[in-house]
């Protein structure tokens, strides 16, 4: 049986008043009170109701993550850094799982609310929520801090990366390591595969050779196999690529199996540019040269938004930019 | 500003007690009259305080979920499985995240009961924390079940992979490919590993080709490239064996990358199993034959537990024992 405040009073022969003085610290009590109740809270194994004080104090000291996809090899890493700088503060995260669905989005945001959370992180927030306008409402009414996503002209808190310069850097990249014939990978609909494409367009600029490949699906598992039979066809073309830069690891996973698939070695016949740097990316045989997503920072600086926007109320609208990283690793090689 | 059940009261003419008898469903109220409590409330965009409804009800409809680290490969499939079946019933999780430490684990229980959480759910407890006899106790005071981890002679709740019919069957499929030599890898102190190397021993019995290779820490993104090494160099020596069976995916990877670098072809040249089926398991080529770990089963049948327990306070101690499955993909085959 759980023991009560009433338990605690009666242990310490002191009226329940005097237990919750000392526990919450907020009225001068005796010394020799104070060291009575603690030994009887510590005897009892008493612990106070938190669910109470957060109705007294207005505070949940819970706040809620909402990812689209917790199994994504990307937003586990996000999470991690959000629940250990929110863990330092006292806060406990609720995760919510919206399996890309754009009601599920929605749901979430209002049992959140309706649990009284401190605040919100949401992880790649669902482009047509974000259109709509509703996440300007909402976050007039609780703190609230998007990572990524569609973001343009979005009066929001946003943590992003700069995906645009990351994507400059690795075209330059292949065009100083000599490569004139670099196709470009992207999957369907997404701001940012458009947003790359626009890069590989403008980089490329007068170049002759331009070679845009749109594989479906592309952020899930089956997307590395489906990479690779679209892939595979395409590397028994005559005018094949000497790189590639594709829009993420897993259609880069996709491209270098595709090669082994017919006899090209990467990188000796084959150069491969992926984005994101995914775990997967450095466990393969050749390491994944890619564009690092910052993933812990964009949880670090996203929590400590949140902590900000929590602790004072006035703070103005904020947006943090992130500059994506180039790491070269052993999928990629100069041709002269 | 948040609507109050006073707003909702004075909009539809009537008293706070019907209003909260409405919402609560618990006392007869007139058709009319539940229509236009049931108006005011969509238009003043009322939502009840879920932590004094908690409060009242004894029940925070919240699980606390405690892994590890939510960035293995392993977890996040579990967790995705455990928030699925919870939110169908109302349920929210609240995910703590260890870092492999004992301490934080038990720091963890302990804030989760403060905040009142329904129940509990760990994943691969630590082994000291549940051979200390402490889980038997709070068992005791709130519903707990353990996902796999340390359990034998412990009387608490688990769901459970006979890991050890998963490794003999891994074996013995080696066995009748007509493999002789067949090379153990394993990490160092894991009940886990230990099981499988029993194993290992008891089906090669009295065969003169036995090779156990322990390569030190085994369940970080590091044990692929460390594996590799050790291997490689393994691999240079005379007496080479015809297979590998190792303890997890990450082992199996550093060994196809070694077999990569000094240009022996898997499975040609060598087969090899791995254990777990994470998801990298499936993004290499070739795809690694393993043992299914069952990790979203696993995260179903815990949840399915956790909730007959919060649902009757006298249901027994359960054990849920799950078989994995050989998955067998293009890391293996036949030999004469």
């Amino acid at each position: 049986m759980k023991s009560t405040i009433q338990d605690v009073a009666k242990k310490a022969g002191v009226s329940t008043t005097t237990v919750s003085r000392v526990m919450n610290n907020n009225y001068p009590v005796k010394k020799e009170t104070r060291i009575k109740v603690e030994s009887a809270i510590k005897k009892l194994n008493f612990r106070p109701n938190i669910l109470a004080r957060g109705l007294i104090h207005k505070k949940s000291n819970t706040i809620g993550v909402i990812v689209p996809s917790i199994t994504n090899l990307f937003f586990p890493t996000v999470v991690k850094a959000i629940e250990a700088i929110l863990r330092e503060q006292g806060y406990f995260i609720y995760l919510c799982n919206t399996d890309n669905k754009e009601d599920e989005e929605i749901g979430y945001i209002n049992s959140l609310q309706d649990r009284q959370v401190d605040g919100i992180i949401v992880i790649d927030p669902q482009t047509k929520n974000m259109k709509s306008g509703l996440y300007e409402k909402i976050s007039k009414e609780i703190p609230l801090v998007f990572i990524n996503g569609y973001n343009k002209d979005v009066n929001c808190n946003f943590v992003i990366n700069d995906e645009e310069s990351g994507a400059i850097e690795a075209m330059r990249y292949l065009i100083k390591s000599g490569h004139k014939k670099i196709a470009f990978i992207r999957g369907q609909k997404s701001y940012s595969y458009d947003l790359k494409e626009i890069v590989y367009k403008n980089v490329l600029n007068d170049s002759v050779y331009k070679k845009i490949i749109n594989i479906g699906e592309g952020n899930k598992d089956s997307t590395v196999d489906h990479t690779m039979e679209i892939i595979q066809r395409f590397l028994l073309t005559e005018n094949r690529p000497s790189a590639f830069f594709c829009c993420n690891d897993l259609m880069a996973l996709g491209v270098i199996n595709a090669c082994k698939k017919i006899g090209l070695d990467v990188p000796e016949d084959m150069s491969i540019i992926g984005f994101d740097n995914i775990i997967t990316s450095r466990l393969v045989e050749p390491k994944l040269t890619t564009v690092d997503q910052n993933m812990y920072d964009l949880g670090v600086n996203a929590a400590k938004m949140l902590l900000k926007n929590i602790e004072n109320e006035n703070v103005d609208i904020q947006r943090k930019i992130l500059t994506p990283q180039l790491i070269i690793r052993q999928s990629t090689k100069k041709i002269s």
